[in-house]
């Protein structure tokens, strides 16, 4: 019940593309990433996916198109929508999804992280 | 489906105490709003409540403590503890809870904002 410093969470981290809890509202989890490189091409049948930015930047692409996202800039990916993650340099982002998601979707791979790991 | 700039949308905000939509995860609405002073006592029965500053500090007070958030900090409230929100100066934050739910909980007044309003 204190406050949640995201950028001092962020810098805990330890690892690439394995986001740690931060918070719940609910039963939506609050998670922080560092991500840098390409995601793999994935989607959640069952839930939207929020990003934040809040350090660096990334895109957010679709099959079709991109989404750019700079500090402060938010956006949510629509459930069932296939994307991947990207940033050219290191991001840190917060991320917003039910508990229980799993970061990879149905894709599955070397990028899919334990789920429900606090910092 | 674009990025979404919180400072941005907060800027678009034309009345203190009256969050705006700028987007929703699931049945959650992402809110921006500007606030100064003393919000009035109240809970939510039925659900938490997310805080992120993005621009000054504010605090969330309850009967018994008080959470300073500055930029870039993050507070959730329990749901059913009754808490305040308050800002010396004008503070700048995102509000995340339920599609549906009343700012002012069951205490009403004349700080109660129509629901639902996106900017």
């Amino acid at each position: 019940m204190d406050a949640i410093n995201l950028l001092e969470k962020a810098g805990l981290v330890d690892a690439l593309w394995s986001p740690r809890v931060v918070g719940e509202l609910n039963d939506v989890q609050v998670k922080v990433a560092r991500i840098h490189g390409d995601f793999v091409w994935h989607d959640h049948e069952d839930t939207d996916e929020l990003f934040l930015v809040i350090q660096g930047s990334m895109r957010v692409e679709y099959r079709d198109r991109a989404v750019t996202l700079n500090e402060g800039e938010m956006h949510i990916v629509p459930k069932g929508i296939e994307h991947r993650t990207a940033a050219d340099e290191e991001c840190w982002c917060v991320i917003m999804e039910p508990r229980g998601v799993v970061n990879t979707g149905e894709a599955g791979g070397e990028l899919t992280a334990a789920n429900d790991v606090w910092v």
